[in-house]
């Protein structure tokens, strides 16, 4: 039970009680103990989901709560029949099939279980969407309160998904990026905000990677591709693929490069990577589809610009029109329903085998991020369908399928 | 892989594709070589979800549908939180956490294999919403087409969910008893219909009942309670309890007691249950808030009622109200969204421990057969949220909180 966290950049460490940010101004994530690591026996199920990865966790599973909150062990899909739409061999992992519907439940389940460790009685978050509702409903499973920051002009469709769960909603007036930043700072209150670019958040996003990679085992895939907003969930992946390779689990020449993609109109890390900076900096943002990861000041965006560049890999933007085709590929070659924000990953493939970064012989994995059945969208009901009488139905349907 | 069907009342035999209903009425499962039947090795990994239990189903999972499209595997949650409400030791079986968000994956699964097995380029069925929603979406993983019969007063929000997967949709005005009934008596499209009692449906569905008695072991829960609309899944969970006391993996003493809850404004199997009638009849529906089970005219009605009886268990019907107070408990008690149809199963717990069916000490699991994410509901936004200024977070929080 490590408290010990670590700047990336200068290498600063600090108990996590301290400060969440380094003096040199990024992100920090824990110590961990990675050269002891190995895969897990047998005999830690599966069924204990994220938790199998509890060796290079900083927080244990209690039993205060309910295993069946347990994130993780989602699938690995091999998606054939979008190979050619994709431009490689793809693979899919829909973290939408989580307890509330998005992969915000594993940095949530091990915030939850810090929480509980330390005795407090509430814990909070900034978010747009996922990580709101993710929060609510782990915090409500384990019998804390959940005070939840949206901005104030967060739809009304989803506070209603995150007040079902008894939350504490507060809409607030200004700018996004402070109110992140100021959360983190509260003096009382260290250590209880689990954002979505914290240590705790970042120890539990990274096991997908683990998942990914031992689900790929005896091989590894050559690429990952994800969808940046924050910047926590791409730090996460970046944090495990390294802590693989420190337990001598993946050889250095087999770490997947890391791709990370943003809508066109909000895409700070996309625009100081083609620019070649060194680091991100906001910028006006426009609108988009892609909700969920419309963040114009990413709290990690120069640790994902990183992670990206240190792989071999790249962070690319793509408009709304790809989106949307994307999204819709998905759902009908695949049978997988999710948000804009997770169909830009597999746009983001799409445009990265156009410009050569992925071949066509090349094993891709595309983290889905969240379920698309949480919100309506614009979806073609018409054409799909007629009103017929029951007398009809015979005739009806073989005129259909002939 | 078995094509024979049987009548669970008279036994009369068939093979699949010779009828789905015997005649004498009432409706067929599959046969099972159950007497063979053991629980999995660990090497039939929990990650192959419901068809750990292939030995004892009809058909067996080929490669053209993608693994992640595999349902089962869901949770079993111990949800100590809840047990002074229900009044008994309560688990939850949380079945919204299948790819398409309710337990009809496992039955859609079973029934697209069976297609692809037997060449087929479409299948069809007839729902209200969530079985339509799985039935489209496993048809696109598979490369079929789906045909969906649904009522012409079905929601445009739903249709909306099922039209993404690329289903053809047809609204039918007429009754929608006659209409199940009609599309499995369609000559050339026997076997193609998995409508929600039908054999390859039934199939699938048991094997919730399995992972229940597994996740269970060494022990067997005191009873089962789930919600119960056309007695498909009642007959699932049944089937499945008898195959494993034949299998000798149950004992006789140790079945779980069935008991099944509908919504009191349309409740036609508790009714005959509480008339002490052999067989369940049409009635004239009512309005529910449990728009998934309202079924008036139960194919599998008599067989669901007969299910409770044998096993010891019952049939009751609850109030639109407890049922939304039941949902409102397992979002904040148990952090689990759930639709009302689902609910209602809560509902019925806690009826049944008022009645003296259920005793405190008593392991009850609750089947929570639907996400509750897919729609929206009344919820009250405006008491648990506050509009702020950025400046006020730390004053606000803390009087929150205090």
């Amino acid at each position: 039970m490590d408290r010990q966290v670590r700047c990336y950049d200068c290498g600063k460490t600090y108990r996590l009680e301290e400060r969440q940010r380094c003096s040199c101004g990024e992100p920090l994530w824990f110590d961990a103990d990675a050269e002891t690591f190995e895969w897990p026996d047998d005999d830690r199920n599966w069924t204990a989901g994220m938790w199998r990865y509890e060796d290079a966790l900083p927080v244990a599973p209690s039993s205060a709560v309910p295993t069946g909150s347990v994130p993780g062990t989602t699938p690995l899909v091999r998606a054939e029949g979008l190979d050619e739409y994709a431009g490689c061999r793809l693979s899919l992992k829909p973290e939408g099939q989580n307890p509330t519907g998005s992969f915000k439940d594993r940095g949530t389940a091990v915030g939850v279980e810090y929480g509980l460790r330390d005795g407090h009685d509430w814990i909070g978050t900034v978010s747009h969407g996922n990580m709101a509702l993710s929060t609510s409903a782990y915090a409500a499973a384990a019998g804390l309160e959940a005070a939840v920051f949206v901005p104030a002009d967060t739809p009304l469709e989803r506070l209603e998904l995150i007040a079902r769960h008894g939350a504490r909603i507060f809409r607030v007036e200004g700018d996004y990026g402070r109110l992140y930043a100021e959360t983190l700072g509260l003096e009382a209150e260290v250590g209880r905000f689990v954002n979505s670019d914290t240590p705790l958040r970042v120890a539990g996003q990274k096991t997908v990677a683990y998942e990914i990679l031992e689900q790929f085992q005896p091989s590894a895939p050559d690429a990952i591709v994800l969808p940046v907003s924050s910047g926590g969930q791409a730090s996460g992946v970046w944090k495990a693929l390294r802590e693989l390779e420190a337990a001598g689990l993946l050889d250095a020449d087999d770490v997947p490069r890391l791709y990370l993609v943003q809508a066109a109109a909000c895409d700070p890390i996309a625009t100081a990577s083609r620019e070649g900076r060194e680091s991100v900096s906001a910028i006006e943002p426009g609108e988009t589809i892609a909700v969920s990861i419309a963040n114009a000041d990413p709290p990690s965006g120069t640790r994902a610009l990183t992670a990206a560049r240190e792989t071999g890999g790249a962070v690319v933007s793509v408009p709304d029109e790809a989106t949307r085709e994307a999204m819709d590929r998905l759902a009908t070659a695949a049978g997988i329903s999710v948000e804009p924000s997770s169909a830009v990953a597999l746009a983001g493939v799409r445009e990265l085998s156009r410009r050569g970064e992925l071949d066509a012989d090349e094993e891709v994995v595309t983290i889905l991020t969240g379920s698309g059945y949480k919100e309506r969208y614009d979806v073609d009901v018409e054409s799909r369908t007629r009103t017929i009488d029951l007398e009809a139905v015979e005739r009806e349907l073989a005129a259909a399928l002939e």
